[in-house]
């Protein structure tokens, strides 16, 4: 299991597709362009500066869409992830 | 449903044109041009260095004018919005 | 009406000539220069990072004196405006 | 009246001439040289992010030396005023 | 021994092959890549801005993941480490 | 007198020779070389970003060394003097 | 004595050679490498931004690693120090 630090989140990537039950599509366009994933471990928050923890917004199966360009590419256990904070996540698809 | 997390806002755009019932229109200048929108979901707010969460001032439906060159496209079961951070967000119209 | 968020507030210019009543004239300098402007509408005002809200200083009515580059400029129901964040504004005319 | 906001002050330049009564004179140095001033208004103060005013150090006609590339120049009323942040004022001549 | 200050620690690196127990692989990207380090030594962690110590996340012994280009290579009795800042791991494995 | 604001301090310049009683040395290295100095006058401290005063460290007479390019340099009744922030003082002769 | 200010430590530098009894040794890499020394004094502590006091966790006689571009070099009294800033330290040997 990949643990992730702070204010991290391990997501596996979700494909945009035109056909995705989502139905995320991305407009051409540019502006910079979001990128649609799951969560699947969410660290135990960060801790601000008068050494509060502040727990993070999503939760684990959450579909989220982020910033393209943000993130770290991991393969573990034969899966790809993305490792990214918290803040480059946009918003949360419900 | 989109929900933007933190201090976001999903916008729809509205098109500023010189016969909107809004009446925004831009000048000619070299300045920096805003644009009108329609707030759709607002995050839960941003948390302050001191561990307090600020809710938004703005709240769905409201109209709203900001930076141009600010924040991500993305489409949406079929439609187009915008995630912006409040702080991009200049005025409301009322 | 235009409602500004946060430290902002929305300003008329006020055309400084050698003879306007308040009596601005700028010097011929290298330095920048500021402009004059009218306060026609103030925000809330910021929040600090310990959560507080800071009331603005100035007042709707307000003559004041900016910095030249600062602002955005917005067209709303046929007039001009200017929206200024608080820290750009140097002085009030009083 | 020039009334300065946050913690900025309006002030009037002295010219330093090696014969002043105060008696500023800047070395031939490649260092920044300061300029000589005399404050004719104060701004009531910056608020820091824990919600306090902090008031000024100086105080209406006090002899200063400030940063000579800093302030807006400013022409009211017929004289010359340049406005700075309190920071920018480098000690009080007295 | 090396004892790291603050928010610091102590990691051997662990080669990332495809064939390690672990199991991490590099994706072929270009986007940057982790590598994989055990952890040999905490600081005592870092003292925030209202002046409490924060202790570290990891602990010895945690196999971790971090930004590639993060650290300082140290060859200490005949051994070699790398020293990070706690936010320079992006995940524990396990 | 020069009363320096906030975080700083009025010092006289020392010329560090190789016969100094002080025994200031600088060696022959590409790496910054600091200056030794006698301090004249302190301000009264900086305020924190929770609205308290911090007082400085040195005292008037003190023997300080002080990062080579720091400071901005005044000729004030005939004397030359460096104006400094606390920061740029390294350390204590004594 | 040199007497350091804040949050900086006073050191001698410890040539690492590859027989010395620490068994520092500098693997070859194009990583930044970190140097050797033995602290001499230690500042009084940062003050944070809610005023406390934060005590170093260095002590005269740690024998240190410390980032290789760090620090001021002063010759004082005929020997060489180099004042770093306890940021600038890497870990204690022990």
């Amino acid at each position: 299991m990949l643990k992730p630090l702070g204010d991290r989140v391990v997501i596996e990537l979700v494909e945009s597709e035109e056909k995705t039950s989502s139905g995320i599509v991305l407009p051409d366009s540019a502006k910079e362009k979001p990128q649609e994933g799951r969560v699947v471990a969410v660290g135990t928050g960060r801790v601000t500066d008068s050494g509060e923890k502040v727990a993070l917004e999503v939760s684990v199966e959450d579909r989220i869409i982020f910033s393209k360009y943000a993130g770290t590419e991991v393969k573990y256990q034969g899966a790809e992830y993305l490792i990214l904070r918290e803040s480059d996540i946009l918003a949360v698809l419900g």
